[in-house]
Parts: C-alpha cells; structure tokens; sequence
C-alpha cells in the first residue's frame, strides 16, 4: 500500500462526500419550508462536510489512478464509510438527540439499505430527518447497483459475476458505451421511483409518504415514515409496494433490457425465476400455516403472508403485522426468509437467487459423484455451466455468512440481549433485512432499547453484508497492507 | 440397483442383526440377576431378533458381493438401520411404556452415540434398560470408528479421508494388515473402556455406574445412569470424564500409534493441536463470562466451563450443571459449541476439527488471492497441502450441514415447539452432541416432551450426522437406484 494509492483513494472519497454534502440540502430545504429547527443542522452539516471535503479533495489532487485491484478495494470501501460517516452527522446533530452510536447505526442502516432503525415515534418526527433516511437508502440502492454492475465482476467476488455475465450474454451488451449505460442506470431507477411514487399517491399515500416510501421501495431499504410501516397502509398499497418491492430485487440489467427495448421475456431469466419460486413456495407455505393454526383466513392469509415474506426475501424489511405473533413456525420460516435474498445485480442484500441456484446445483451434482466418481457432467444454472471457480467462491461464501452471522450473534449475545434476538440481529444485519426477531428488533420493536456496543457491531454487520463480505474482510487480511 | 447387490446387503445386515441380538442377553442377564421383570423382553427380543435375522441371512446367502461404491453405500445405511431398529425392540417391549416414536428415538439416540434422551427417572429405572442404552452408545463409537477408519475413505466423503491420509503417512501404515487393524481396534476401544470404569470405580463411582459411563464416555455418547448426568458425581470425576472424553474425540489411529508404540509425539498432529487450542479458547472464554457476570467463582466457573463445553465439543452430552442459566451469551456459545465437533477418525459427531482448519485455510488464501489473483500458494494444514477436492468437499459440507439444520428446525417449528428449542434440537441431533438449550431438550430437560412427529424428524437427523450426511443423502438421488 503505497501512499499515492491512499492519496488516490480518498480523493475520490472527499469527491463523493462534497455531492452527499449538497443532497443534505434538500432535507434542509424541506425543514425550512415545514419551519422546522432541523433546517439548520442540515445547513451546518452540509457547509461543514461540503467544505472539508472539498479541502481534501483538493489537497488530495493528483494524476490520474492505477486501478489496480487492491486501490478498488480501498476506494470501495473508502466510499461506504464516508458515506455513513456523513450520513450520521445530521442524525447525531438534530433535535433527536440520540448517542453517536444510534446516529451512526442510523446512518448505516439507510445507507447500507437495510432499513433497521432505532428512532420511535416516526409519526410525528420533523420531515427533514425521515427524508434524509429515505435518501439515504435510495442513494445507498442506486449504489450497490452500480457496484454489482461494474465493481464486484472486476474484483472477481462472490461469484456474482457469472450471473451477471450469463444475462448480458444472452441479451447482448445492452449499451455501447461505459457513460451511457450508467446514465440510463441512473435514469431508469429514478424513473422507477417516480412511478412507484405516483402509483402511491394515487392509491392513497400524502405526497409525501408517496415520496419517501417510493425511495426506501425501490432500493429495497424499508424505512418508513411510520411506526406501524405498512400496517398504517391500505390493503391496494400493499399490493403496489410488493410489485415494486420485487422490481427492486431482479437484476437490474434486466430491468434495463425490459426498459430501453421492450423484451419482456428477459424476465425468463434463470435466476428470476429461481427467485420467485422460492418466494411463492414461502408465501404458500406460511399461508397454509396461518389456516392451519387459525391465525388468519384464506385471502388476509394469503396477502398477511406475501406482503410481508416478500418484504423479508427482497430484504427490503417493511411489514405491516407483528409476524412474531404468528407462531414459531411462523418465525423460523422469517429467520430462513431473513437468508435467502433476491437476485444478484439488484438491490437486494442477503445470499440472493443466484447462490442458492450454484448451492443446490452443486450438492445435487455432488450426489451423483459419489455413486458413479468418473462421471463428468458439469454444474449447470439453466443452459449455462457454471465454472468450478464460481462454485467455489459460492460456497465459500456461504460457509463465510454463517461464520460471521455466528461471531455477530456471540457478540450482540455478549452485550446482553437474548438469542433469538441476537441471532436474528445479526442474520437481518448481514442480509441487510431490517427487521429480526422477538420483542426488541422484531417488526413492531426498534433496535434502540439495544446496547450501544452491540449497535457497532450490527453497523459493521450491515457494511459486511452490503459490500459482499469479502470487499471489507480482504482488509483484514495482512497481504492487503504489504508494499 | 440389482437384486443381488440388495441381496448381498441385507445378508450382512442380517448377520450384524443377529450379533446384536446375542448382544441382547447381556442386559437381560443383569436384569435377571436383580430380580427385574424386563430379563423376559430382552430374552423374548434376542430371540425373536435372532431368529428371523439368521432365516434373512440365510436366505439371502450367494456369492460374495463385487464391492462397488454404490453396495459400500446401501450397506452402510443398511445396516445403521437395522442397528436402530433391533435396538429399539427391547424399549418399546420393556415396562417403560412408551411410544415406538420414543423406543425409536431412544434407540437412534443411542446406536448414533448422540445421548438424548426421551427417558426420566432414570435413577429408579431397571438396569437392563440403563445398560442396554450404555451398550447402544458402546458399540455404535466403535462402529463410528470402523467407519471412518475403512469406509468413508473408500467412499470418498466429506474430505475426512485426507486427514486420516496425513496420519497414517507421518506415522506409517500402523499395521500390514486389515484383520490385526481391526482386531486392534476393538482390544484398544476395550481397554480403554476398562481403563476408564476402573478409574471411575477408584474415584468413587459405583460399579454399575462405572461400567455404564465407561461405555458412553469412550464413544463420546453421554447418556447417563442419572437424571442429573454428572451432576451427581464429585469433581474428580469430573477431571477424569473430561480426559477420557477428549481421548474419544481423539482420531483412533494416533490412539493406535500411542497405545502399540509409545509414540506420544503422535499427539502433535495438527487437527489434535487445533481441536485442543478451540476447545480451550472456548472454557476460557466461558471462565471470564462467568465470573465477570458473577455466576460462579474463578476455580469453580473454570471447572463448570470446561466439563460441560468439553462435553459439548467431543459431542458427548453430558452436563453437571443447567448452562441454560448461565445468560444469553453462555447459551450462545455452548450453541456454537455444538457445532464445532472433535477430530475426525474419532467416535466424536459435529463439523470436527479437520473441516475448521480446511474452512479457515480456503478462507484466508482465498482473500490473499482476491488481492493477487495471480499467486498460487496452496492451502496447506501444517505442512501439508490440501487438495483442492478435498476443500471443495469440505465447503459443501458445512452448507449442507447448515441446509440440514434448517430444514431440521423449521420440521421441529411446525410440531409447535419454540424456536430456540426447535433449532438447538436440530443441531445437537445432527452433531450427535445430546443436549441443546432451553427447558425441554436442554441440560436439565428431556425430549420426551417434544412431539412424536419431532422425535422422528430429530432420529433422521442423528443417522444423517452420523453417517456424515452425504452418505445418507446419496440414496435421495434418483441415479443411486438406476440400474
């Protein structure tokens, strides 16, 4: 790690921090207008971050970067960490006077898109700061698009990329050029946030409402400008916010492709079915229960049951009933639900579609291998061979989540909270969910009641899962530092 | 699958069966010796169980069987089920009373050395039945040794057989050959077993209780003649379980090399080394928790932490205290403790040692080539490197064993019990370790509680640890049964 490297690195991170320093305006802007006191923490937090970043950036000036692997990884997670650094500078600043720790986990549950909270009493919170969250996670979206698009396939993690690969294959490059294919990224999600906001307007959202909940739908984040979430919502909203929740978890070059030519069938995708199998499979299944077991009738089952599992699966984490009260069957299929993400290349957090395809894939072929051992048939997703290396870094993956969501769960558990919570905690964390289990961070809690201590931890759990695990522990690793 | 290959297979199942059977008298000996009613169901079983099993036998006699891998398996299945199904004869005949779901689990429990038990009152309950558990867990260890010494390296599963590999290689092959390996085997599991009952014996253990204990030690069962396990023995005893519990979890062959040749170095082997260094981190750990949050003083916590983690990590099962009320962060780490397993080649279940030092191995070089993608520096384990199939295998068995605890703790959810309860069982039944945590399958508790459609998803669950998983999973795909 030579100094040119980090000089490079944090110019781009100070570049990144003046633009957030300027979005904080619009909450201020939105503050002023309401004559809310806010207006000036937004105003302060904006001139400060927008001038020190802007003296970084320019004290950092230099020649252009040799983007090698190892100055990706930095300026990567150089970025996530300015971003939620800044973000929580308004939280911890307001008139909500919370700890630092709450203002950062704040800060990183929006930017990181999962969408847990600390805060109570959203109903009546001033409009600058539950705009700033929505903000937050709709930039933090847009973010991991742009990561999973042209970032992780370069740093080769996760294994991802061949997913990514196999539906640009089939569809062709859908643009020409780097520019233009970014433009239309960013053109196409704000459009899709638009229409969402319109679509809940028009069902019966305040414009506001409409305004935030189209944000936090889209990025798959899950915050709400309510106590109750969705449950203060009717039931054609609902039904809206599932549609657009499950946009938001299909892999954004789909979207693209669907978007600029029309090819509807792009949904055929391999990986988007896998997806919406295993969601409805999950939906039945717990609808079934919730008859079976007298929680519920036939149709509010069935719409109690998808709005909120699809809510988990997307990882977006909104819910609209207290499904802890649903039974323990009920809560291990949320916990399992809290695992099994959307697809690879959207918003989504979690395991995603694609490794679940890779994982069954492999253990089915495996079977097979031990009965007759010089059979050679490769793993395949749909048409396509998966590479060994895919296979490998997918199970590696799995094996990494489970050893992380095990230190989380001993490491939450050590501040003092029970195992369902802890453990929940740390999946919905990592998955960059929302909500977990039991009382405190279940669907009708907040994770403020929590210890200080164990909300660093699930800070650096939400970054972890945001960033692919490997992104942030390829930092630990010596190899990393060494000239 | 032809017909002689089954055949051939259920011919040496039967004759295991009519072993067994012969088994049979020795509790009904006792039984008869202490005036117990039950002298007449084990006669009655040894009886019944022998004779149909030597007409099996005969009539499934033909030509020796062509030992291909696809036989290797049905055998092996065949005859673990033959094992707990004669084994539950005598329970579900006996004056206990209970249902063939009980007798089953009971049976499974015990062939699988898992050590959970449906039963209470064991302190009142005829010896016949108490021995007849204790032999169960006696002769499934030495069968989990047989196993992993001959069988699974044929079969190729779950990467153990590299590790055996590293043994044989440092140390020689310790004998020419198979039938002095075998025989040495069973004098050396004995002698130990004896060596064990007598110091039991010495310390101040009764005979009866000595000789049980031996046996559920030494195959790292854990089932106990006391509703309080070892809660009803002095502390020496305690120190004497602990070691005796470790060599159980030792691999056989560096037992072998020490006890034939002396060669204590052998203990230097890097999968003990590890398995020593977790298990130890571990009690500390526990030590600190425990005195910083005032459960138990300095000598008293170190020797509680290691007794009942011990226990938990060769997967033997017992307790002389409920851990249950030691707090969340306790519960957490003797769940994570469940999993962790002794070394492979031993009597002990879970994931073992071996797979840890693969899984952190694949772990750490996989972030080193993230960043150098172009270094090539194998995995190694001590010295040796690990062949990549050998880590490909052992990822796929940590997601599967996590797939398996899933579905394992939603089938346990759906009977109605809570999550903790239905997630505990589902890893201590796959590990073979006993216990799991909260009031009914926990330390203090039975699983006879629990409903009978769980007692019977929890039995699969111990054959399908046991047999390390793959080995029972591989009848589940349809290309085993082509012909």
């Amino acid at each position: 790690m030579n100094s040119s490297t980090l000089r490079n690195a944090l110019h781009i991170s100070a570049i990144f921090a003046f633009y957030l320093a300027t979005m904080m305006l619009i909450p201020g802007l939105v503050d002023l207008y309401y004559n809310n006191a806010d207006w000036k923490v937004f105003a302060a937090s904006s001139a400060g971050i927008g001038g020190i970043s802007a003296l970084v950036a320019i004290a950092t000036r230099s020649g252009p970067p040799v983007v090698s692997t190892r100055f990706t990884f930095l300026v990567v997670n150089l970025l996530w960490i300015t971003f939620c650094v800044c973000a929580a500078v308004p939280f911890y600043l307001s008139t909500l006077n919370i700890s630092l720790a709450d203002a950062f986990f704040e800060a990183v549950s929006g930017a990181t898109s999962t969408g847990s909270t600390v805060l109570t009493g959203l109903d009546t919170m001033p409009p600058g700061i539950l705009l700033w969250r929505s903000i937050l996670q709709w930039i933090g979206g847009l973010g991991v698009i742009v990561l999973g698009l042209f970032i992780l396939p370069f740093l080769k993690i996760g294994g991802s990329s061949f997913f990514k690969i196999e539906s640009s294959d089939r569809y062709d490059r859908p643009f020409a050029r780097f520019s233009t294919y970014a433009t239309s990224v960013v053109l196409i999600y704000t459009a899709l946030t638009i229409l969402c906001a319109v679509l809940y307007a028009y069902f019966g959202m305040s414009g506001f409402d409409a305004i935030n909940h189209a944000m936090t739908t889209l990025s798959t984040g899950g915050m709400s400008t309510h106590d109750q979430s969705f449950g203060f919502f009717n039931d054609q909203l609902h039904w809206i916010a599932v549609v657009f929740m499950i946009i938001g978890a299909v892999p954004f070059t789909i979207i693209l492709v669907m978007a600029m030519r029309g090819r509807f069938d792009a949904l055929r995708d391999n990986q988007v079915m896998f997806f919406l199998t295993y969601t409805m499979v999950f939906a039945v299944i717990l609808t079934i229960q919730l008859e079976r077991t007298n929680v519920m009738d036939g149709t509010e089952a069935f719409a109690h049951a998808t709005f909120n599992l699809v809510s988990i699966i997307t990882t977006t984490g909104y819910s609209n009933d207290d499904y802890n009260l649903w039974g323990p069957f009920s809560a291990g299929v949320f916990l399992i639900a809290t695992f099994m993400g959307g697809c690879s290349g959207s918003t989504s957090g979690g395991i995603k579609a694609s490794r679940w395809i890779v994982l069954f894939g492999v253990v089915n072929r495996a079977l097979e291998k031990f009965i007759y051992p010089n059979a050679v048939r490769p793993v395949r997703s749909g048409a396509m061979p998966i590479p060994e290396q895919v296979q490998f870094v997918t199970l590696m993956y799995f094996c990494t989540f489970g050893l992380l969501v095990g230190i989380g769960t001993l490491l939450v558990a050590l501040t003092g909270a029970d195992l369902v919570t802890s453990f929940s905690a740390a999946i919905t964390a990592i998955s960059n969910v929302g909500p977990g289990l039991g009382d405190i961070v279940g669907p009708a809690g907040s994770f403020g009641p929590l210890a200080d201590s164990a909300k660093w931890v699930l800070s650096f759990g939400m970054l972890l899962g945001r960033l692919e695990l490997f992104t942030v522990l390829v930092l630990l690793s010596p190899a990393f530092w060494r000239d």
